[in-house]
């Protein structure tokens, strides 16, 4: 089966087979040296001085170690949502006692600023949290603009950057995001189970001075006692930590700009496919995703017309709609590994999937419109 | 270098290679139907009825989800402690807002049942913690005494199994445990990265109620949800996954009672071995752990005299003393996929290095002790 889901994305065969390798004693120099270089570059794709915490588990458990390690009963958080993930944020906010203040965005579309700074001004927040890219619509929001407002408030800002990092511009210390959320299994092409928190030098203060935490797995202070000892707190899973490490090195090869640039020409082929072949695009353009595109079912089709012929017909994995978004959208993911030849794959089993449900195009259109694209950009 | 370290510990290439295998969807049928015979593997080897929840993350944050899923602020928990891991539970309850009431043992020996009642009767507890097998200094505890006590005061009991699910006896549902904690990568021989939670009928029933709940990722409701619908909440790790179940289907080919008896075996030989080279064991000979056997580091020699000989010379790694032990016992893990030719080659190099750094022994008697104990069981 092919994927082009939003994560877990296909792994190249060096990373499969860098798991393969025997399990080393994971208090050892030897496997120190590996977690020393998975440091050194994910402060690379982070674009980040900051330390950075790597928690064996899935993406949610690091926007939990972040929030939870902040956050104490009872203080106020701005929580900007506007799909699933960013949603879960001010969930997981509320989960541990914090008076939760959201800024609701329409599904598919961005948030004014303007709102965004009326809410922190008509609160005692301390902090903000932003999915920055949404999985569930396809859209990318302005991070930076969040940034700089967490600054001039002197909030904590909080990023789910899970789907942005390594494959969008994330510029965590220049756009001051104090905790920054990412997952393994998505722009970085590595194996699931891994996630990571940025955590400015402001966000260890408040950690180190967050007496009532209702944390000790995923209390992110004693990340940062290891760290300095070049080792994890508890167990880590050494053979997503070799997994890891090859992902890395692959995007060191690869460059961080080139990639960005790979995964913004995929973005925009995607698009410009999807409306030559009669399809609507669910984001806003203005704030579409780079990573992943979310497309209306046409009217009359089914989710099994599109997802399920592509699957059953040509072994292709694309994503359904979220909660209230189930059966209205399908998603493509292009992100990690996934490269030009892959797009025109689906693209063109889409448009054969297309056709005999009954939907309308010109046969070979979509690709075209993705060829252009990319002769242009790629 | 080979490990004999109670966890990581070595993986089959069956189970090393399984991991290299294409990343699927997580959301698929394909996909469903390994984690359903995970699931009824690890039913297998918790020997339980109840179901098992299977987060991605290290044993510790299996022992987070099981106390922040039932504790709430101010609730009363007993903790019996006597090692690194048991005050790591009552750490983890306070850390959620429990009045702990420690039940203290010497490290190296077990509880006086008694005065676990004691603890239980003058106090307002409605759970208790115990870690069966204490892994920091190689005891047993009696799980079975506690799980009665839980039950004659209506406490919900939560017992870490970390080091013994798959290695040693562990009667879930015979001794009354509410909350079965364990991790991947000790008995079951499965890679580093996985926690699973047996959780029982009164247990969930205390999940659901607890409207104070401080947890997300850890929250067992969550999973609890999934498992209706034969899924994970989050993304799991599709690759660790796949090794955990190769793994499990080892266990069942070996039959969990061959594999228990053979870890018994195991446990005997290495404490005959150790008594056969002059060394003295650190545990009570009673209550002396099944999947991990503490020794004392003989007067005038150093850790580094044998557990850094070991390693350097042999290519032996053990694993070193914890807290107040470090530089005073050394432990060597026989658990998981250890075989008895694996426990001779760690002995006999033992032998070596003792001798080198002046400790006196007859050259070969541990090894010889060892056999004798493995044709008599074995």
């Amino acid at each position: 089966m092919k994927l082009l889901i939003p994560g877990p994305v296909e792994l190249d065969s060096e990373v499969l087979l860098a798991m393969a390798k025997p399990v080393m004693g994971h208090r050892t120099p030897d496997f120190e040296e590996i977690l020393a270089e998975c440091w050194r570059l994910l402060k690379y794709v982070y674009q980040t001085r900051n330390d950075v915490a790597i928690i064996t588990g899935s993406g949610t458990s690091a926007m939990e170690a972040a929030v939870a390690s902040v956050i104490k009963e009872g203080d106020e958080v701005v929580s900007i949502t506007g799909g699933k993930f960013g949603e879960r944020l001010g969930e997981i906010a509320a989960a541990f006692g914090a008076k939760v203040r959201k800024v609701e965005v329409e599904w598919g579309r961005t948030f004014a600023i303007e709102e965004v700074e009326k809410a922190i001004a008509e609160s005692n927040a301390t902090a903000i949290t932003l999915t920055h890219n949404e999985t569930s619509t396809g859209v990318v929001h302005d991070a930076r603009a969040v940034g700089r407002l967490a600054r001039e408030y002197d909030l904590l800002f909080i990023a789910d950057c899970i789907t942005s990092v390594g494959g969008d511009e994330v510029k965590t210390d220049e756009w001051g995001i104090d905790l920054c959320i990412t997952g393994s299994q998505k722009c970085l092409a590595a194996p699931p189970g891994l996630g990571f928190v940025a955590v400015s030098e402001r966000a260890w203060e408040a950690i180190e001075s967050n007496a009532e935490k209702r944390a000790y797995y995923l209390d992110l202070a004693k990340y940062r006692k290891s760290l300095a000892k070049r080792t994890t707190p508890f167990t880590p899973s050494v053979t997503l930590i070799y997994g890891l490490h090859a992902a890395l090195k692959k995007i060191e090869e690869e460059t961080l700009e080139a990639r960005i640039r790979r995964h913004h020409t995929l973005a925009e082929a995607t698009r410009k496919a999807a409306e030559a072949m009669n399809l609507e695009l669910f984001a806003e353009r203005r704030c579409a995703s780079n990573t992943v595109t979310a497309i209306k079912i046409p009217p009359g089709l089914s989710d099994d017309d599109v997802r399920g012929a592509l699957k059953r017909e040509h072994g292709i994995l694309v994503a359904g709609g979220q909660a209230q978004l189930k059966g209205r959208i399908f998603r493509i993911g292009h992100m990690g590994n996934v490269r030009f030849g892959d797009l025109a794959q689906v693209l063109s089993a889409l448009e054969l999937v297309l056709q005999k449900a009954g939907h309308e195009l010109e046969p070979g259109a979509g690709v075209a419109a993705a060829e252009e694209v990319f002769s242009r950009e790629g």
